[in-house]
């Protein structure tokens, strides 16, 4: 596959760490998320999904030093061609963690994150973390923290908000912060579906279904409650990067759209907020999408629905990795790379830009 | 929009009917699905979704003669270019009906389908309904008993199948009479995804989210777990319609196809059969799409995924009228003419297939 080895900048912006202090505290719990061995096996491994909760060998996953040695994050761009990372803590993210100790959690990760990207100057930017279940305050006093922590381009942020999703109004004071201190939302999924969807038989069928379904729609589903509750025309500015190229939102976009303006309830008595933008209005000016979404047929979708440039290189490292062990180029990513060259060229600038250049200007990675 | 008149051949496949005998049932009942008038208005209302079935002026929908006089069908037909439809029950199908009643429920409501066929001979066609709740016995009768109704050219089916979702195994020798009746079946979704997903200001969105996200999740999540549990290596010759373009396939293909190969549970257990075809191989081969996906850019992901000869124009009728009344021709129809034409241009032979040259080739529609 050497000829997908781009020539321009590559940038990931979807790529996650563990930091050491977010490893020893879910080290320290026995129920989701946690980190433990099963024995017989002394191997650690990492739970985060009800899913991956069973008695089962694939019970959770292997935690190796990928995920918490910055290093190894390095290496592995250096295996794929990747010349910067904006790196974000894995999920979960903070919603679980007891309101009194928020603030402090994030606090630590985020200084820890910005102190690694510190060491590679230049190669490493990230997302911070928000302090969710501290409450409105706390969250708006770490958004303020941030300005003195040089490395950090945005946040990331999970479907839950403070409890009630990212529709809910409490939120709009914390999405007009972001937008005044220019911090783009890097929003990611976590809890997937309700497991009843699945069916019966969901065991047989390893993670596929909460991971390849699940994800996409709690994203799509996210945001599609935030653009129906006028968060976009409320906070007009905010700019929200979405993991997945979108869930399923590029495909879906006509579909909603079309339900939007057919529905009785909707459109005469005046639950839309009248300056109502098009859901493909968000798309063009409030929405970025990622291009991990693995084939050439939805990176099309994507980039029609947001504009060339508007998607950014993504490799969801070091979720993914190769079955076979010591595979040097993974083909998790390498499918990624062919998506980008089979909708867009090689060689070209609207390859450059969804390479790295669009990550580039619209986080400004430059120190 | 004179322009997206097209001038091929024009057949509908994806049209709803509530036959005489439907009608009749769903007004006999007090919860969903049913028929009523919700004082102090005297007009009838049709309820079939429990995110409807709620206190409000907009509690389910109108039932009016377009949902069950057939003369009403032809004449939007007429309106909207369209030669042939091929008219289905409308959602829910007879899943919910008790099981001694199943057998003479569906062959009356398929007996009544068929005649009103025949009233438009040429124009009209039909999938015909399977009685569910009556067992596999009551099922496999009825698919024989159905060669005797010449208007039948393939089954609707919801995802529920027996009671355990579509990959339950005891569906095989139920897909093997088809397959080998040569009725492809059409795979529609009602039951949508469980309400806590929506959030506690879904009320506030009218129908757009089970409707706009729950509909084609309940495709996906159906027709993927057919795939995973090797129903299209066990009766490969089964041909699937997918409602709205596949829900969310197409986009979602690459995502559902790289966690495949990169689950360790799945990949090392063997729990996927030898011969497994990748997602790509049955969408190109077990899988036809309708076009009603109200975007340029679902259409175009449509087409790449299954093939611009496996896309099939459909409406939706009655469903998504427009709001204001009289307007003679549908905006919901309009948007999937004019993604056709986007999608494929228009007075060529792509057009012509997806606008109906697909369908009568693939559903034999010829007396």
């Amino acid at each position: 596959m050497t000829e997908t080895r781009p020539t321009s900048l590559v940038v990931d912006i979807h790529t996650h760490v563990y930091p050491p202090s977010y490893i020893a505290l879910l080290k320290s719990r026995s129920s989701i998320p946690y980190i433990r061995s099963f024995p017989p096996s002394s191997s650690l491994r990492l739970v985060i999904l009800p899913a991956e909760d069973t008695e089962s060998t694939s019970r959770g996953r292997p935690v190796g030093p990928e995920y918490y040695d910055i290093t190894r994050k390095i290496a592995f761009m250096d295996t794929h061609s990747i010349d910067i990372s904006v790196i974000s803590l894995a999920n979960p993210w903070l919603d679980w963690v007891p309101a009194g100790e928020a603030a402090k959690v994030a606090e630590n990760i985020n200084n820890e994150i910005n102190e690694e990207c510190g060491k590679f100057p230049g190669r490493l930017f990230a997302f911070a973390t928000l302090p969710l279940s501290g409450g409105k305050n706390v969250i708006l006093k770490e958004i303020e923290r941030l300005k003195g922590l040089i490395y950090i381009r945005g946040i990331i942020l999970g479907t839950t908000g403070l409890g009630k999703g990212l529709d809910d109004p409490e939120l709009l004071p914390i999405f007009q912060a972001l937008q005044d201190e220019k911090l783009p939302v890097f929003l990611h999924p976590h809890y997937g579906l309700p497991s009843s969807v699945w069916g019966e038989r969901a065991n047989d069928y390893g993670h596929v279904l909460p991971l390849a379904l699940g994800f996409p729609l709690e994203t799509t589903i996210a945001v599609t409650r935030m653009i129906l509750s006028g968060v976009f025309e409320k906070v007009s500015g905010l700019q929200m990067i979405l993991a997945h190229s979108g869930g399923t939102l590029p495909f879906l976009a006509g579909r909603i759209e079309s339900c939007i303006v057919h529905d009785a309830h909707l459109m005469t008595e005046g639950k839309l907020t009248k300056d109502r933008k098009t859901i493909w209005e968000i798309l063009k000016n409030n929405i970025y999408l990622d291009a991990v979404v693995y084939s050439e047929i939805g990176l099309k979708a994507a980039i029609q629905a947001s504009g060339e440039d508007r998607i950014m290189f993504g490799t969801d490292h070091p979720f993914f990795p190769p079955l076979e062990g010591e595979t040097e180029k993974w083909a998790s990513v390498e499918t990624n790379y062919e998506a980008i060259q089979g909708a867009l060229g090689s060689h070209n600038d609207k390859a450059s830009g969804a390479l790295g250049e669009n990550a580039v200007r619209v986080l400004h990675l430059t120190i």
